[in-house]
C-alpha cells in the first residue's frame, strides 16, 4: 500500500445549515457542495472545497449531519455535542486491493465496499486498529487520474 | 477571512514512534519528518507528508505526543488513549490581521501568536467556537508562496 492523497475530513455536526454558514461567513470558504442524502448511511452531507497547493484542489471538510434515528454519527455527537473531527478519508487506485491488503494485516475492515459521497467505492476500518482514528478508504475517481 | 489551504491534520498519539511504524508499514507513507521537542508546549511532533493533486505537497498529518506532564495533549489521550484527531490547520496569509478578525468576530483566540512546529507564527481558536474542532492558524512559510 502507497499512501494516497488526503481526499477528505470528516467533520460531524448537528446542523449541516450552521456548518455550511460557519465555513462561509467564518472561515471564507467560497465553494460549498449543495447537500444530499445518503439514505442507507442515514446521513446528509455536502463538501467544503478548501485551496491546495499550486493552484490545485485540496483536501475538502466533509461535513456529516445524521437524518435516520440509527446512524453511527449520533453515537459520536453524543459525546460530542458541538460536533468534531470523525474520520479521515484517503485515496487509492483500487479499492478491492485496499481492502485484501487491510484484511491481510490483520485489520478490522467495516463491510464489503459500497457507493461513497463521491460516487466511488469505499469502505471503512475501525478506529482502534488505525491509531484511534476511524479510516475511510476511497477510490479515486476516474475523472481526478490525472491529478 | 479566505479560506486557505490545510496545512495538516493534528493526530495525538500514546507513541509517535509506533504512530510513524503505523504510517509507514500500514499507510505505506514514504516521508516522515524527524520527531523534534517542542519544549514550550510539552510535546514532541513530527509530520507525514502526504501526495497532492498533481504532484503537489498536500496536507500533512501531525503526529503529536506529550512530553511534558502538563500539556493538553494528555488530556486529550485521558479521554482517547489509543490516540485520535486533535486539531486542523489552515494557512493564512498574515497571521496578525487573522488573529484580529477572530476576535472581532468574538472568537475565543488563545493566547499570543507563537512560532510553530513550520516556524510560521501559529495560534489556536477554541473548539466551542469552530464547530467542536480545535483550529490552528498558520502564517503560511514565505518558501511556501509560490504553491
Amino acid at each position: 500500500m502507497k499512501l494516497g492523497r488526503l481526499n477528505h475530513v470528516g467533520v460531524a455536526t448537528p446542523s449541516i445549515a450552521d456548518s455550511i454558514a460557519f465555513y462561509r461567513d467564518v472561515m471564507g470558504a467560497s465553494v460549498v457542495t449543495e447537500p444530499f442524502d445518503m439514505a442507507e448511511q442515514g446521513v446528509k452531507v455536502c463538501f467544503v472545497h478548501t485551496p491546495g497547493a499550486g493552484g490545485t484542489e485540496g483536501t475538502q471538510i466533509e461535513l456529516i449531519e445524521p437524518i435516520g434515528e440509527s446512524a453511527g454519527i449520533r453515537a459520536f455527537l453524543a459525546k460530542n455535542p458541538a460536533g468534531g473531527q470523525h474520520h479521515l478519508c484517503f485515496e487509492v487506485p483500487d479499492i478491492h486491493a485496499a481492502r485484501d491488503e487491510f484484511l491481510a494485516m490483520g485489520k478490522k475492515v467495516l463491510g464489503e465496499p459500497r457507493i461513497g459521497a463521491h460516487g466511488t467505492l469505499i469502505f471503512f476500518v475501525h478506529p482502534r486498529d488505525m491509531g484511534g482514528v476511524l479510516t475511510e478508504i476511497m477510490e479515486t475517481p476516474k475523472h481526478a487520474a490525472g491529478h
